[in-house]
């Protein structure tokens, strides 16, 4: 039993975007444990599709598509698939209500176009799909072959495969070994030093530990191999200890923690309030708190303070400080961050004031260059300099500054606590 | 003459890592006017590569592969090559010298495993590698099929194609004719609805036009296949113009502009300035707004009035209306914008208020309700409603709730000017 993924679409060929869906895809299918061997891709072209499906249904057992379900008339999945295996479509009812349900709760009426959306083969059960108006189909045209399609949009795509996809494939028994993983997170440590730290961990069988570089963090991915979850999570969990301990601090957080559900999470156990300055993230530190449901328990606000003089009037910065240190400085940043935890009258004020780029830096103050300031409510404040450097680009720049901030408020927090 | 793609590597297969490279080789064979239809990922494994191989050199002329020419035994897309086209492997003492001396560079000396990158198939050319040990082949076993290989590193890999493949694959009188594209940005349409409206442009073949979906808005790609980009923008201007006009104020763009680009020039243009106060989206349409370098041009700052407090406080909210009609309502969002504005004394002020979910919504407020407010300097205030429905995941939302208020911004911008 093997699956194959094959993902259509001629913006694949033409290299317009880049095919995230088949990554989340094959980590998914190595998580229940269904091997795949091959990743086809091909374009919105009715006779070589045909001839993918054909040579994939020989060597596997399971195909995933993705892609080809919207109501264009170059969307030809569905049909193509009914045509390799001499089905009849059949118009759901149940779809049609389905879309025009999800049209009308957004204003808008149906399109004759989109009726094509509730077509699929004799026989062919439908996926639903939550967030869109394509469903996808779940059929078996011979014993031996399941296929299972996508539309290519990717937030629709997993949500798909999360709530409807997993569990069939898991009740159909496949995948009786599975592959079970825990990632974890780490900030303020580079992978080097931590692969040097860990490197007894690296040489194990099961599970096996591997490190991942991600934009801003390390991850640490520990896989076992076992015959149901309990099993693995018993391998796993002493090796996980060992690793926490071995990293202090520099570990945040495993699999669905994100940086600020666990700054969250410390604010709330500590019953304290955080607000943000910001200067070139422009509102991402504030946006990146609210990113957790329920963060008003503890994120009150912020003042993006892009020019001065906002800083100025709103934040209390004083103007000769900011004319003699420039904006992107240590007491700068102390003051704004001073000044916005007074104004919204939080536990916390964090401020970032820096220089995104490109082009505005000089050789003192070179782009990539951030300060971040955090005021506390015992009437500290203090301020550290990040040096991001120019191989970063803006939008790089702006998140590895928010997450600068965010971690440091999780150190002061543990260490508060 | 077509190519396909053909991507070895069992890490691939495992989703460790994201295929950037078929993006990358996607679009350089697009700009070289060389069609390719399949793209083709496999393992490290003789006998499926080998099948793919077969497969690739009965419907493609020019087969480019990335990955399995590393020195480990796993490494085997030479010899699986050599052993498809039953060619015995040569060894290069050219390449032997250029890998010790590349490795004595660096303070190392060559392994014995490092001699079998100096394996080709007789007849072979080398492909050579400026930044790494493995240099790559360049071969046609047999008329009408070349056949091109390139390591995995990306950085390698495009340093060859760029340094030697193109040159080599223009000398062949391959690829006289190139497809130069261009991409047309809409917001405030759907798919099927802009289709339906530009149906009769979907027939022309030359350029070709393809709807896409893009999550808030519609993208149109018009593609012209001609010898010369200068003969391609001369057939992709008039059906450009056409469009634009068909679509008026729906379209907002095109290529590398953005929204946020997009409403910044306009700003610019008018000689205004925008400030913004933000609940639901935490700071997420300020950190739009600054995307764009130079954009403190025309943004100002703004409030990030995440609870009721910070908006009475700051923005200037009536407490009797946020207790009467609620945060989530057009009074607050209007008190909102007129607020920021005054405060920081802009052009405009541009408010957000809404329901991210996931569970805090009502029957009557249920989650994806969002208000925009809009304050213009003539002392007019507008607010507008969206739903965007409980499909969305709180991510989604917000983001949808920022890139509305800047669309609205900007059909505001383009009618008064």
């Amino acid at each position: 039993m093997s699956a194959e993924i094959i993902c259509v679409g001629t913006e694949l060929l033409l290299g317009d975007i880049l095919n995230t869906n088949v990554q989340f895809l094959a980590k998914e299918l190595a998580s229940l444990g269904i091997p795949h061997f091959y990743q086809t891709v091909v374009g919105d072209n009715f006779t070589r599709l045909q001839n993918v499906i054909k040579i994939a249904s020989q060597r596997a057992s399971i195909l995933v598509f993705t892609g080809g379900l919207g109501p264009t008339p170059d969307d030809l999945t569905t049909e193509t698939i009914a045509q390799v295996f001499e089905t009849p479509l059949v118009e759901h009812p149940e779809i049609i209500r389905d879309i025009s349900q999800k049209l009308a709760a957004q204003g808008r009426t149906m399109a004759d176009n989109n009726r094509k959306q509730a077509l699929l083969p004799k026989g062919a059960g439908i996926l639903p799909n939550p967030s869109g108006t394509a469903p996808g189909l779940l059929w078996q045209p011979r014993p031996n072959l399941t296929l299972i399609t996508f539309p290519g949009v990717p937030s629709e795509m997993k949500r798909m495969w999360r709530e409807t996809a997993v569990s069939y494939l898991k009740s159909q028994g496949w995948g009786k070994e599975i592959i079970y993983s825990r990632m974890l997170y780490f900030r303020g440590i580079r992978e080097s030093d931590l692969s040097a730290k860990l490197a007894h961990f690296f040489e194990l069988s099961n599970p096996t530990v591997a490190p991942y570089t991600s934009l801003g963090e390390v991850r640490l991915r520990i896989s076992a191999k076992t015959r149901s979850k309990t099993e693995a999570i018993a391998l796993i969990e002493p090796i996980t200890q060992k690793i926490k301990k071995i990293a202090g601090l520099d570990y945040y957080g495993s699999d669905d923690d994100t940086l600020a559900l666990v700054v969250g999470n410390l604010l709330r156990q500590a019953g304290e309030t955080a607000s943000v300055a910001e200067s070139c993230t422009g509102g991402g530190l504030g946006a990146m708190f609210t990113t957790v449901p329920g963060s008003s328990d503890y994120f009150i606000g912020g003042i993006i303070a892009y020019k001065n003089q906002v800083k100025i009037d709103l934040l209390g910065v004083n103007s000769k400080d900011l004319e003699q240190s420039g904006a992107v400085s240590e007491v700068v940043a102390q003051q704004m961050s001073l000044g916005v935890k007074k104004r919204l009258g939080t536990s916390w004020g964090i401020s970032i004031t820096g220089i995104a780029g490109p082009g505005e830096g000089t050789e003192i103050k070179p782009v990539g260059l951030v300060y971040v300031g955090l005021a506390d409510n015992q009437g500290r404040v203090e301020s550290f300099k990040c040096q991001f450097g120019a191989i970063h680009d803006r939008d790089t720049i702006r998140f590895l500054s928010s997450y600068a901030a965010l971690d440091r408020l999780r150190r002061r927090l543990l260490l508060n606590n």
